[in-house]
């Protein structure tokens, strides 16, 4: 195995070097600090009183509270009783102490610390001597460990814990909490590999990949580095050892109910990854394997599977996302179907596939920067991502509908998993968590450095104060996601010959302007990017993004969504919902020629850009009439119709909403 | 409780005076005595070599082989084993009796009516000597006897083996067929009803109604009638008894696996039959409920009850009811979901459901000749009962879709259940022997006699020879569905006074000629009907109605046909399938003109009238597209394209299928 170390150095990753200026995304971030974090904190201690929704298929899963803090207690021997929830349940302990290592990388907060030491304690307390730490087996079935991996999620679990615990080791410096990963890490060393006492195999669950690289680049440890991609290769070469050990462990043992018919492609478990042509099975699980794939890849410059990796997201990104940046067409698994299928109201589209899909954009814009991979990221963080919490951080989706009726939600079994509401907290609460370590940590998104190049891509326009080596910063600053001028200023006070290089958003590429020191030039975009070469000391470019608004259509393969339209304006994708329009609202359609008219409403939805247009609309059959009668052309009546950001739905009453509406033909 | 016996004349049940003619339902009922009714026979005896399909959920219920016979045989004491298959196993063989009673009033038969007594023979030497038979109880768990109505279908059982015993009284006079029945009533009435050593309790599937109330009719014995009121109005009054039985008998002990989950209002339980004000849960129980209901509101004269007939007939006709006729929105419960939600690739519409339905129009006509009725009986014997139904008779559907492709049944799971081939067999087998029946007694959906009013109603156009009281007989001749023009010859040797009504579909309603004699008269109709006076000897009446192709279009409540049009002609639906036109299907859009071209084409699917049309085209989006794009208007070309007879699809090669079409507005 080939490992390259300078690579590592390509991404700019030090948060310390960056801060957030951004009025959008420094609001969701309070959020998450002031009440997304503390919330969880009281949901974990079962301290919040609080209505939990139980997913579908849960009933037979207690899920009355979390009891997450409670499980690593009695693993510590520290209290008594037995393990509740999910055999995965310390993931959303681990998830909230990553987010909160991000949050006090941007401010530190030493309230906020003491609490996460302590919770940094107690999981060191709960480790076992050999490092193993999953609470389920330990409390309830220690003589089980690692041996039911289609479902144990035990690797699944130590990858998120070697997150946490990097991410806080990098803001608070403390060895405790690398030790722990570590020591997670040395302990799945031991237990899994070629050799021959140790176990052929690898997680159900794909994330232990994705940590192990990360903790290779956190401590140069290389034999992390070489697990991370045992894991990768070993994925799928015997397809029948998950099976194997299920029938030695005992085939009626379930851990989670409901999992037992799915077949080895929800595992991506069915072939080795590089034969792997389409994305199959659990959204999340095939864009946490990419994420290690891409990741990996990268540090070991494993050609074979960065194509494969391209492979993988040529099929979701060209074929299985939806527009607002969802994955999974279906609920059954939480599953991609096949290409095209992306039904707009039984789909699942979870908020952690949008997170997941986050990552997997980000490791592949370390590898290339190419403008699609940054174009799918700008579309998960504006959209499918944040679309997942109120605006108030207090109420959460899991399902993220394109298209929602409450009728329908109520009284279709099928459509039972599509809330219309967003919700207090879940029996399986992996979304929550996921969505604040993604938002405490978006200043990572913002740029990457190539140093062969010797070249800065600006990936995002969120605004920031970033500082890079040779003590080069550069200010972003920008009324982004509303405002489509985004201005630099390069700072290079040594004169360094460097390249800074800015994406052009794929929406924007038709149409954009460069301003340098004020003065409009022309710049053609390569890959995405248009490269200014930096030899000043100071740079002042402006780019100016064109906003207007479109009406976007799908591939006419796309059964669902045929003479329809999804208004989008920059990056935020817009739906129609019952708090402003008529309903039904499938009765709307836009007429060939529409005037769209934008204005920014700061009262509105904590500030947006409201879109209206006169839009014709059927007049509703009388509820008498017979159910079907002879074709007649409808009647139609003009009415204005409103359209808001999709990822702010919900956020007024409940009810209707949709993100295609038709169009006229 | 107020009998009118004066009513039981009003129905020409008589099939000893009806003879067809008709070319296109004696294909059929060849089909039923030639194919379908020795195949099944060899099913039930385990001689086939089949496939059987399991259904969603089925992967719990052995359905290897079918076991219907050897289950009589082994509750007989003369083989030994287990049960094996559905508790409510035996009603494939009681239909299949049922069938054979048929075909042997249409045509005798010895060496199939000498089979069919072995198997009565069988089912006496089965029944014990209190009466009950039900194989699975008697053999399985007879402790258990009418402890578990939710699930256990005991009297849905025995309801079936009492039609199928009186129409076998009717057709061979076996007093033996007819007293197993009375003996099975007779039992049913001792442990039902209001006494105090009685269950207070009915079953979980509605079917014994409509047997008790047939039973009433063969034999003339008022206490039977009064156990089916009995059971109607006791429906729903104590929505605790089922589970109270479920607890009693044992949570845990389930008869048949996945039901565990289904509200009260899946059983119709959940409230009084006279409060239930909409169609709720699983269709088919929906259907018989609602037959048994008419049925004995006309025996009884109970206007409430018929009044709670209507207005479910309403929920159900006006606002749950696919075009085909299909009803069961979702594969959930195989249930009605809510008004206007007519998916069409994901509902039900089982054939069972369907051909219920026809049931319940029958009754319903009984009571009232409305032309809405018997349009809606028209529809199910001409589109979605047969659909269930291979032309040769060999394969059957469980599920009758109106869009279907093959990727989707088998890549979505919301879709699996949805077949794109008929099948060899079904481990639960309840289709295709109840669509034998309803095809073997087509001739007793044809007229209606109503003595007080002294009518003679024509309701269905199927040609026959029929031969009423006072020498009365009509003939009635035509070529439908293909052709409009329907003659009638009335003989009237005895010169009676009577009134001829015959029934102008809706769909002709506005446009139909008479012709008395050959010459052309004006004629207005009544509730769907114009009456004639008849007084001479010889009446010859010509109807011509108007079979032009019709584009109809659903209520614009329905999301998913906006935009769309099903193309109709007579009462025959069309669809366009795969075999004739090119894929995706949803890629044509009819134009706002169209002209279609009709062609009665004999070697086509057994005969039929094709229909072809110039429709405009999308060019599909090439493969390597984004998948989304700025919005442009479609690039259409003009191509032919062919609809062929719902009831017929799938029968040359497997593909796409789809009823809706686009329509240019």
């Amino acid at each position: 195995m080939k490992i390259d170390k300078q690579n590592i150095r390509m991404t700019c990753r030090s948060p310390k070097n960056i801060l957030l200026t951004d009025k959008f995304w420094k609001r969701y971030r309070d959020l998450v600090k002031k009440k997304m974090i503390p919330y969880q904190w009281s949901v974990m201690n079962d301290q919040a009183d609080i209505k939990i929704t139980k997913e579908r298929g849960d009933h037979r899963i207690p899920s009355e509270k979390s009891h997450a803090v409670a499980n690593f207690e009695i693993a510590a021997g520290k209290q008594k009783g037995g393990h509740y929830g999910y055999v995965f349940q310390d993931t959303d302990a681990y998830k909230w102490l990553e987010a909160v290592a991000y949050l006090l990388t941007a401010e530190p907060d030493r309230q906020l610390q003491k609490v996460a030491d302590r919770l940094v304690d107690l999981i060191a307390d709960a480790q076992q001597d050999d490092g193993y730490l999953v609470t389920f087996f330990i409390i309830e079935a220690p003589e089980r460990k690692f041996k039911r991996l289609k479902q144990s999620h035990e690797l699944y679990s130590m990858g998120h814990y070697i997150e946490a615990g990097i991410a806080y080791y990098e803001a608070t410096g403390s060895q405790k909490a690398l030790n722990i990963a570590k020591r997670m890490a040395d302990c799945i060393h031991e237990h899994f590999g070629p050799g021959k006492e140790q176990i052929h195999g690898f997680d159900g669950h794909p994330e232990i990949e994705l940590a192990l690289a990360k903790l290779y680049e956190a401590t140069g440890n290389e034999q992390y580095l070489e697990l991370a991609r045992y894991f990768l290769y070993q994925r799928g070469q015997d397809p029948q050892f998950l099976d194997r050990q299920i029938e030695a462990d005992g085939a009626d043992r379930h851990l989670i109910a409901g999992m037992e018919g799915f077949p080895l492609s929800y595992y991506q478990a069915d072939q080795p990854i590089l034969d792997q042509k389409t994305a199959e099975g659990h959204a999340v699980r095939v864009a946490y394997l990419c994420t290690g794939m891409a990741h990996v890849a990268k540090l070991t410059h494993d050609d074979r599977l960065y194509e494969a990796c391209k492979r993988l997201w040529k099929n979701i990104v060209g074929k299985r996302m939806y527009i607002t940046g969802g994955i999974g067409a279906t609920s059954v698994g939480e599953s991609f179907t096949f290409d095209y299928d992306l039904p707009n109201d039984t789909m699942y589209c979870e908020t952690c596939a949008s997170v997941a899909m986050s990552f997997f954009a980000r490791r592949m814009l370390e590898i290339e920067p190419k403008g699609e991979y940054a174009d799918v990221l700008e579309k998960e963080l504006f959209n499918s991502t944040i679309s997942g919490v109120s605006l108030d951080g207090e109420h959460f989706f899991y399902v993220n509908p394109l298209e929602v009726s409450k009728e329908a939600s109520q009284k279709d079994p099928g459509k039972s998993h599509v809330m219309f509401e967003r919700q207090n907290w879940f029996g399986c609460a992996c979304c929550p968590p996921n969505l604040a370590r993604l938002i405490a940590s978006v200043d990572q998104y913002i740029y990457t450095v190539d140093p062969e190049e010797k070249t800065i891509y600006s990936h995002q326009f969120i605004a920031n104060r970033a500082s890079f080596e040779q003590g080069i910063t550069i200010e972003q600053s920008n009324n982004y996601p509303w405002d489509g001028t985004i201005s630099y200023t390069v700072s290079n006070p040594e004169k360094a010959r460097f390249k800074f290089s800015v994406r052009i958003p794929g929406w924007s590429a038709q149409c954009y302007d460069f301003y340098l020191s004020g003065k409009k030039i022309s710049k053609e975009a390569h890959n995405g990017y248009a490269i200014f070469d930096v030899t000043d000391e100071r740079l002042e470019l402006e780019l100016k993004l064109d906003m207007r608004v479109r009406e976007m259509q799908a591939d006419n393969h796309v059964k669902t969504n045929l003479n329809k339209v999804a208004i989008q304006r920059g990056p935020i994708i817009y739906c129609m919902e019952e708090a402003d329009n008529t309903t039904p609202l499938n009765l709307y359609q836009l007429p060939k020629e529409v005037f769209f008219t934008e204005n920014y409403e700061p009262d509105l939805l904590r500030g947006v850009v409201a879109i209206e247009a006169d839009a014709l609309r059927d007049e509703p059959d009388d509820a008498d009439a017979s159910l079907y009668h002879e074709y007649q052309q409808a009647k139609k009546q003009m009415k204005r119709v409103r359209f808001i950001p999709y990822y702010a739905w919900i956020n007024r009453k409940s009810g209707e909403m949709q993100v295609w509406t038709r169009k006229a033909d």
